[in-house]
């Protein structure tokens, strides 16, 4: 069973507003394990509505259609239906008392613009599940449109509260449809397409998906099937294929984020970290601190910015800042160590290096980094030269630092490479 | 002169990632008087993408498809307009160097999945405006097709320094068509929406929109006519009304940042700043720092999350962290004073609260929040209290701290309260 959303508005595709609308039901469809093949967004402009509305009819099973349902004069969804299903608009008795109980009560007057409310496409029937929320559908050659307001709260709720479970009443026995999301960090896309490339030929049903959210990388899969366990079996060994080809670079399994998964190794662990941050900025603390009860294992940061910070704060050595400049392993691994005492934490970590655009050396060019790690194991820092704009470094940088304490508490040795 | 977009992605269209890319170029075209009849979005499915394509070459003028050109087997927009143009895919030798030089510079092998990004539909005009970011454009039957990377910012890019000026040109005579943007912090949306009822009565031509971006609000004015100063003078008439209404709340005028004006403030007055995050973890100086240049004035700070950090770097004194608490105005005058002691700096901004969700209290629920700012003219403190989840309230109290740098440095004595 497939369908298509529809909406309409000219806030839309002026790119004024974004369409909450569409997303909302793409993913409440979806999760449902009904398949949305289309959305088209457009403006309140009678003949190109008119023609998206014709055409899910020829290609989907239900439709749904929001905005246009109120009472201004650019609310003519009703009348475009009305057009395009071929069928006159008449006034709707239910729907004009209604109107009616609702203007009343607020002691306003009933005016023509109300009124128009209440006309509606013949044969429709009027979804009215609560106060002024009002939407209605159409049977039309076994194809559902179901027209909803624009307010996406008023959206939302009728989606929930009615078009989901009747669109989910029409199956007899409705599919399971399972997804899984894998977050990697480390490859990039090429890398992964050219890992993946076996894999992909001999993984059956399941669907691959490839999604490159910067710096990290994720990877979806998806199974529709009758059979609840078989889609979990099958899941199952998609997952595990993924994790000998890929394991090391997999830092989530679902939706969380780097920093949480760090906290929850940290707390696990019962270690506690601080930071140097150079080059970030205070970014590695913004993120750890992102996640609520980070108090309990982060103990602080230094945003290093200037020379005299490092060597007033943190206690790096004035003579190694002079000989190996402040974007240096030496730098760093100070750095990790000055901050680890200072906060008496179990980890230290540290970055400083070049976000750019300006500062680049032909020896040390913008995207040039350094990270560093201090414990109780001793101290150990690396080069990383990052590409992109100040921004992207300073996030790369970033996921990086927080990879590293997660790879130290994972017990994986390897640090990466980029 | 009109057109359309097309989204291509799974992710679309099973809302698990919101389309920004329609909504840009839809915002861009529309500002620059540019027609968008039709936004739409499929995914990565051959038959509906190819019926998107065919379905817009006969109503558009120009058509701006996005998504599908990477490497990976999901990625078949090539094949898909090569299909729906009728044009067969060959391979492109400038793309392939292009590739190749890529690939060469980072030291990775060239695999089929690079090889396969070099294919395009036969008589397929490459953009390739810098570094690794590529689209391409195919004109048939005098319709324009731009087909370019899903990645936001490289089709941002791309967009704003090919496609659109090259729309433009097609032109004989442009309309013209003007646009600002004012942007405010510290008023909320109903409020704005109340003192500008009676300048909406009396704008004219001038439209203006309001977006909300929390926690700031943006306000646009356009007009659109034949004649440049007219327009410019009724814009500038806006601008001035608008400033007489709210002008303290405007904190910059275009697509600057908070960060940016803070930034370029201290730079004309030669001032630096330190700070101390206590519930922002570093995201002022994160912010401070995406700034490019920042480290002439940014001297760095102090992220106390622990009550040790207060007392041993900031020299908080022990007593007032038992007495008041580490939320209180004693505490966070004391954090600015610390700060700015220990960095040297012109000013010392400090922030400390309860992010939540837990920690809050009877006297100090989720939400409260102390600024600071010491400096030679003496320290200032206050209480906030915000609304919304933890990553909103740090938000928030990030942009309250740098609107008080701004207005210090203004010359403002205005405190504002939300």
């Amino acid at each position: 069973m497939h369908g298509e959303i529809i909406t309409i508005g000219n806030e839309l595709i002026s790119g004024r507003t974004p369409d909450l609308n569409s997303r909302y039901a793409a993913g409440r469809l979806t999760a449902s394990g009904l398949n949305v093949i289309r959305i088209t967004s457009v403006g309140d402009d009678e003949k190109v509505a008119a023609d998206a509305l014709k055409r899910a009819s020829t290609s989907s099973q239900f439709v749904i259609v929001t905005g246009g349902l109120g009472s201004t004069d650019d609310d003519m969804t009703c009348k475009i239906a009305a057009d395009a299903l071929d069928r006159p608009l008449s006034l709707d008795h239910q729907m004009l008392r209604k109107i009616r109980d609702y203007v009343e009560a607020r002691g306003i007057e009933m005016t023509p613009p109300f009124e128009k409310m209440a006309f509606m496409p013949e044969g429709a029937r009027m979804i009215h599940p609560k106060g002024a929320v009002c939407g209605f559908s159409v049977v039309e050659k076994d194809i559902r449109f179901y027209f909803l307001p624009g307010v996406p709260d008023q959206m939302r709720y009728i989606m929930d509260a009615f078009v989901l479970p009747e669109l989910l009443s029409l199956f007899e026995s409705p599919p399971v449809m399972r997804h899984r999301l894998l977050k990697l960090y480390g490859l990039d896309e090429p890398r992964i397409a050219d890992m993946f490339s076996e894999l992909l030929r001999t993984s059956g049903d399941v669907v691959f998906g490839f999604y490159p959210q910067f710096p990290e990388n994720h990877i979806t899969i998806s199974l529709r099937g009758k059979d609840e366990p078989a889609v979990k079996a099958a899941l199952d060994r998609a997952e595990h294929d993924i994790m000998a080809l890929v394991g090391p670079y997999v830092f989530a399994a679902g939706d969380q984020e780097m920093e949480e998964v760090v906290g929850l190794l940290l707390s696990h662990g019962r270690k506690t970290l601080s930071v140097a941050e150079s080059c970030t900025g205070g970014l590695i603390g913004h993120r750890l601190t992102n996640v609520p009860g980070s108090s309990t294992y982060f103990q602080g940061g230094v945003v290093s910015y200037s020379n005299q910070s490092k060597a007033d704060i943190l206690q790096v050595d004035p003579k190694t800042l002079e000989q190996h400049g402040a974007v240096s392993a030496e730098t760093v691994e100070e750095m990790a160590q000055g901050v680890r005492n200072r906060l008496k934490s179990d980890l230290g970590l540290a970055v400083t290096g070049i976000a750019g655009p300006e500062g680049g050396t032909s020896e040390k060019p913008v995207g040039t980094v350094y990270i560093g790690l201090d414990s109780a194991d001793g101290t150990v820092s690396r080069r990383y030269r990052f590409q992109g704009q100040r921004k992207q470094v300073k996030l790369n940088t970033s996921t990086m630092a927080l990879d590293w304490v997660r790879r130290r508490l994972n017990g994986d040795t390897l640090l990466p490479g980029i």
